[in-house]
């Protein structure tokens, strides 16, 4: 199986599972525990703090929760953050940011929600014009996990917060964290990350969020754990894994980054373009390449694809029961365009031939799938 | 290493982790995915949460939503169901429940705490007395992690239900599932469980729910997961874990529980009385007996008895930043008695022999301390 579908969740990485092993069939114990052995699990859990927030932050000004996936993190820096006036978003959000900014509404917070440009990014100047001073929280996805367009959050942040120095910025980082090169300026205040999209576990996220950004409730209330903001058992072996994923990721990303972004264009390159129009910007994140096949059902060739041993996404897994896909309708895409969008990402163990194989399957498909 | 510490969490079970390999490590899709592979994934959820249903429902009344933990389980059945008038619970409900009612009070619900009786149970007489035609939600902990006393759920709810048949009814069932024996009656709407108290892992839990129980809003937001009552990709690997843990569990629950029982009083019996006195009631949960060293420090003894290689809980671990039990403080005891608990919680493992060396542990530390 060559599995390109790195964007929907990862194969766990051998080297991260031998490693976490230890705290799931050793140091099993609960990291509350005051003996040697919850001692040990919890001293864990704040290494792992310590390396996660060294891999994008300056650990003196930020910290870090622990949550049980991308989605809680997002939830809690939303709901957690937009309690009044206004909550500016875009239309190119994962639906944990989306659905989260459409409820806001119910509680009496007001979402509005920026147009994107046909690559998925956001248009910015659009953005900045609906912030205002009643605006408490801008979101903006920092990897586009529909097209891969990258956001340049950083200059972003530092506008919305000319506009407004007392909005909080938050991004959803969970396509970004340990693929393209992160670093969090003083303008972004919380950012959202998760496991299982870098060779760790589903099952296990992360909050960012900058010391100075004010008071930021609790999601879950209970034990206390995580300094009081996200109550219940820690995650112990979880964490573990993304730990050590991370740290596998971290080491080798300017590599892999730069090779990927050959292997996404020789993919292109391999595709025939008569069949295959191509949605992802040249810009965009080496890891994920998304093209239409015009006309055709992706979902019907993502399953001739399977049965040729080649796993692709189709869109948003995520958002996998809509027809098409919410943000690329944003895009601006027609039907014939929406309803063929095959998301072919790639992680570092994408080899060349991977590739050439599965753009080969892919022509196949499509043709055949032109000839029923 | 002789572990008695399993009411904080226990040790993952061998076969419940060599079932669940699978779903780690060759089917790690995401589930959301319309390939064979995700579908595979999706699959063993719907299997996990038929199995889960079974064991203590009639699956055609209830359904159950997987979550993150046992705390987040609550914090749903709490916030969901409890957003008017006032809700009652208990002194002697874990954190997660505690907390998350004194919170209700920020927002607009009253919060009302029943009183315990010596043994951990709730004063039922007292606890109905506080339910009125304002109550929206009623939880009680159905066996108290504190001292092990069961509280009979099936025959509280009905009696709430006389009063107002309106009123939600939810449980904290996570020391009970898989322990004790549990059977979901048609007063009962909410109850917790989690995964890693019964050989399963952390970061697993769920929240069954009666069909007829009305709306509960969702707890996440995102991508619709778990009929949109729990966004985020599934933990799929904890699910199934969950699963096979739950199998093995009930497959044997009544001798277990029988033998547990004999295992319990044995360790009583060892323990030298003039040192120890008991906390937990004879008619209790098999898998708790908290007792009390008087007038010495639990947590030193905790520690000397890690070095004696037994492990030993000195009150719910959830809560263990505090100085003394809240929940034993509510049952009556005084300083010299909560300062010296100790609760020893078997599993299916513990043998005999485990517990005539752990019991002689802890005279002899006890009998040391006492000499320092």
């Amino acid at each position: 199986m060559i599995y390109l579908d790195n964007a929907a969740t990862t194969r766990p990485s051998e080297g991260a599972l031998a490693r976490a092993e230890h705290y799931l069939t050793q140091c099993f114990y609960n990291p509350s525990a005051l003996y040697h052995g919850g001692i040990e699990a919890h001293r864990m859990i704040t290494d792992a703090r310590r390396v996660l927030l060294s891999c994008i932050a300056d650990s003196s000004s930020y910290d870090l929760i622990f949550t049980s996936c991308g989605t809680e993190a997002d939830n809690q820096a939303i709901f957690g953050a937009g309690r009044r006036g206004n909550v500016v978003t875009t239309a190119g959000e994962h639906a944990a940011v989306y659905e989260s900014c459409k409820e806001l509404k119910n509680r009496g917070v007001e979402p509005r929600f920026a147009p994107l440009r046909a690559d998925g990014s956001v248009d910015v100047v659009a953005l900045l014009s609906l912030v205002d001073d009643k605006t408490s929280l801008v979101s903006v996805i920092h990897v586009s996990n529909e097209t891969g367009a990258v956001n340049d959050i950083a200059a972003i942040a530092k506008l919305v917060k000319q506009k407004n120095p007392r909005t909080v910025f938050h991004s959803d980082g969970v396509q970004a964290f340990g693929k393209i090169p992160v670093r969090l300026t003083k303008e972004i205040d919380l950012y959202t990350v998760s496991a299982h999209k870098i060779g760790a576990l589903k099952g296990t996220g992360a909050l960012f969020r900058r010391k100075t950004c004010g008071t930021l409730p609790p999601y879950l209330y209970g034990g206390g754990q995580e300094g009081g903001m996200r109550s219940g058992t820690e995650n112990v072996f979880g964490i573990s894994c993304f730990r050590y994923a991370a740290e596998e990721k971290f080491a080798t990303l300017a590599q892999d980054g730069s090779r990927l972004a050959d292997v996404k264009e020789l993919m292109w390159q391999q595709l025939d373009h008569k069949l295959f129009s191509r949605i992802s910007p040249s810009d965009g994140s080496p890891y994920i390449l998304t093209v239409s096949a015009r006309g055709k059902r992706g979902e019907a060739l993502q399953r001739m694809l399977w049965d040729k041993d080649v796993a692709v996404g189709t869109g948003s897994a995520c958002n996998s029961k809509k027809p098409h896909s919410r943000v690329l309708e944003a895009c601006g895409y027609e039907d014939d365009v929406l309803s063929g969008i095959l998301r072919v990402s790639f992680s570092p163990r994408t080899t060349e031939e991977d590739v050439r194989i599965a753009a080969e399957a892919m022509n196949e498909a499509a043709r055949q799938f032109g000839g029923l």
